[in-house]
């Protein structure tokens, strides 16, 4: 039960991501990520399974690319209701920072990108089912679906890696034009 | 040592995948696939560091797409030289009844999807970094990659899981020309 803690989950998110590029992942535990936050290891666990879930839990992600893949006009093409989607998803990560030092103690951990693989598959196989909800038959709807997640991926990285901070939707738009560039030509 | 067996590690695959599709692979033990093979475990271990790996050790993938890929001429695009690598492995994958039983076993087991996961992220990892050495600027390289691997996955589902074998390499021939018209519209 315990007292209402104001922006709990934020706190630990926050105190969490600190520890994790201070000391490491590995060498933290949940009472030093609660001490931080000023907050119990009680009400860490009433909001995170575990120290993994701080870093995946809560995204609101997968549901703002199925929410705007279903409000694309029925005219929109499967690669256009794809790229709206996304660009909804961009505009919910708006924390480049917190996106960038999340990359980063991901990339140092093995178990931590196993489970970001898992999430971006995941994040397919709900662009995919959209996809066919809409009509668009497979194996379309899982080519546009997978290609939209690859797009994404290399957007994002340039997001968070790139000195400067050009905006995640602005780099996807680059991303899809380049695609559309590396296709017209190969095959 | 032991004595020499002939094609110990095909015997071995070859009975490990015929377990683990009756049994389950979590209730497949290593001295039951040894059994199988008419071999001892202490020959298993000489081949396999334990029986994930029989499902994914051994595999000449990506030595085969990085070859292609260098092996393309220099005024291949660079989704020219990735579809060029990605027929190289059609070629290597021959035996269509093995690819669809271990699809089938994978997908019944998630450590062994995230381990899958993580061999196709190799494997675009291995593809960008030819796609450089040819002297492709990142995030290019990074993309071409990627896109490949997308191709790859819905062309290799499509070939383990249509009823007719109409050939891996057919239908990622087939999945580019897709992708090229999904993004010729859209974007």
């Amino acid at each position: 039960m315990g007292r209402w803690e104001p922006n709990a989950s934020g706190r630990l998110r926050a105190a969490a991501l600190e520890l994790y590029v201070e000391r490491g992942y590995e060498q933290t535990t949940v009472a030093e990520i609660a001490a931080r936050a000023g907050l119990t290891a009680r009400t860490f666990f009433r909001h995170f399974a575990d120290k993994r879930e701080v870093l995946f839990a809560g995204s609101p992600l997968q549901d703002v690319l199925v929410a705007a893949l279903d409000a694309a006009p029925a005219s929109a093409s499967p690669m256009e209701a794809v790229a709206a989607a996304l660009d909804a998803a961009a505009e919910v990560l708006t924390d480049r920072e917190f996106s960038r030092l999340r990359q980063v103690v991901i990339a140092a951990n093995a178990e931590l990108q196993e489970r970001e693989l898992i999430k971006l598959a995941t994040l397919s196989a709900a662009l995919a089912d959209g996809l066919r909800k809409r009509g668009v038959a497979d194996p379309v709807a899982r080519l546009a679906a997978e290609t939209g997640i690859a797009v994404f991926r290399v957007a994002f990285e340039r997001w968070v890696t790139e000195p400067e901070d050009r905006g995640l939707a602005r780099l996807l738009r680059e991303s899809f034009d380049e695609l559309k560039a590396l296709t017209a030509g190969g095959g």
